[in-house]
């Protein structure tokens, strides 16, 4: 029965779901991932999210290049370059093992869990790791040069085309995963994570799903984010991009005002204690810590840092900097939330 | 306009194919493969042999394995291994390129003929290389442990099993492929070679195609076949093990016999010399010379020995060997053969 949940997209939530798997049992944590990045390419299904996670997870990820897997070779695509064939994508020749596996099994009418769940085993990860849904959502950028596919914007084109908004499509029509689900009906859940992963398009095509919102809201357990941005600047991808192409200033309050009225604590950077008092006024207890992992002292330093912190939540009604806005909060799909306890 | 039509299989009639193609122009060369071999593997579309001939003609094989691209590696297939994924079947990390473009491309419903054509242009081969059908033909071994699938007997089984008889599921409801088809049309078209591949497992797949029998002999062209046998042995693959299954004595006029009616030369090796006589009364006429091609010398020798041979061939009438037996040639299929002249 998992204690920790954990919602994750690619590079940054998966170290952070990596430090919460080194310091927890492993039958107490579930990392739910997004899958609106993923995309069909050369006929094979690619899960980008899924795969950073797992090859973190499992300590095979390239930690200097960012994605995919340490060692890699690059052999298959210097022949799929030789006979004409796509190289926009990277395609290592271990990765590639992963989504031929996936492919195949998916073809064979297994679902994305089931798949998910035995390369997971295979490659030795003890906590559950699972895709938000087994439905197929599939983030598309609307730009300046039209409709994108979320791969296409972001490696095909470098992210240059201008960001208009963003639409999680099949998100409406999908159903939270088995695991997911059972995350969030855990009786022993303790505390839902949310990764520093890019808000706008890691969790919210998590968010996106029918009614997690309000089940989120209803398991009465604190909800702890952790800011993807530091000093103004994103650590890793493009979330500072899209959130300038939004219209949104690039800080830690912003990380905030986004997830207002869903998480109760938002872990910050010490380089950005003077945006404390602007979170307080969100209804939202800012806690300060070093958050960039540059290691896996820092990925553990910080995965104790945000389950001391839920562990000591008092609950909402208690939480000085809840206590002010309390009576105004509604979650976003409309259905109001009681005062929880723990 | 095709001068010369080699109907092909795995790896020894890929050296003459490759043969071939550096004495001739090359628009004057039409090699058609068999997909008897082909199996679907982990999602993919594999056609073992004519990724032998493809990358023979490329100059890209590897001549040591037998099989497989040159300065290959395997990264793929140990991380494969790692997601306990099946290893039975080796795949390279550059040949994957190759599986991974074609099976891709036959799901969006491009023909096994496009695929092979746009394949074989990117490696920089000039002549024209095609399936012997567009339409799947799988060949089943029918064994003492039940029917099992080419690659499953050959390599997952290593020949084990016992053969009983041989099947080429699908055979009767295929179309020849169109460069098959142009080839056997083409007004320019003066000989039909017959590669040293294994005669049941690779050529009988292509001659168990509605109406080709009859159409190789209605071509009026010399056929000349070059024996996978030398001196009581296969020089690479099963196929002295098949015959011997088969109830055949391992030789070289067993060879001649299977192509009776169908062939009119027939190229044996010199240490085979005693198997003339035999061969000659089978209306076959023989041509001894060294036909282990060790080297790219040796390949282009044994294809010029086969194009002389067919070149000085008289005609069916005027043949000695051909004379004594000719009215009493009759195609297997039935149609009585009208004599042949050039």
């Amino acid at each position: 029965m998992t204690r920790v949940l954990a919602l994750c997209g690619g590079v940054g939530g998966a170290k952070l779901a990596a430090g919460l798997a080194s310091v927890l049992p492993a039958a107490d944590l579930t990392v739910v991932v997004n899958t609106g990045d993923d995309f069909e390419h050369l006929g094979l299904t690619i899960c980008p999210d899924l795969d950073s996670t797992m090859y973190a997870l499992a300590g095979v990820n390239d930690e200097q290049r960012g994605w995919g897997r340490r060692g890699e070779s690059w052999d298959f695509m210097s022949a799929l370059e030789g006979l004409g064939g796509p190289t926009w994508f990277g395609l290592g020749d271990r990765d590639l093992a992963t989504h031929v596996m996936r492919s195949h099994r998916l073809a064979q009418g297994v679902s994305l869990s089931q798949v998910t769940a035995q390369l997971a085993t295979a490659l030795g990860i003890g906590c559950r790791l699972a895709p938000m849904s087994d439905h197929p959502v599939r983030t598309c950028v609307h730009t300046d040069e039209g409709p994108l596919g979320f791969q296409d914007y972001f490696v095909r084109l470098g992210c240059r085309p201008k960001v208009e908004r963003l639409e999680y499509v099949g998100a409406t029509q999908a159903k939270l995963s088995r695991d997911l689900q059972a995350a969030l009906s855990s009786s022993r859940l303790e505390c839902i994570v949310i990764c520093p992963s890019n808000p706008w398009l890691s969790i919210d095509p998590i968010l996106a799903l029918p009614g997690l919102r309000f089940a989120l809201r209803c398991c009465e357990v604190p909800i702890v984010a952790v800011s993807p941005i530091v000093a103004g600047r994103a650590i890793k991808g493009p979330a500072a991009d899209i959130m300038r192409a939004l219209g949104y200033t690039v800080d830690a309050t912003n990380i905030g005002r986004h997830y207002r009225n869903l998480i109760d604590l938002l872990v910050v950077d010490e380089q950005d204690a003077e945006s404390n008092a602007a979170i307080e006024a969100l209804g939202i207890a800012p806690i300060r810590a070093p958050i960039v992992m540059k290691d896996e002292a820092a990925r553990r330093r910080l995965a104790k840092t945000v389950l001391d912190a839920a562990d000591r939540w008092p609950g909402r009604a208690e939480h000085p900097a809840q206590k002010k806005v309390f009576g105004a909060v509604v979650p976003q799909d409309g259905a109001p939330v009681a005062p929880r306890s723990r």
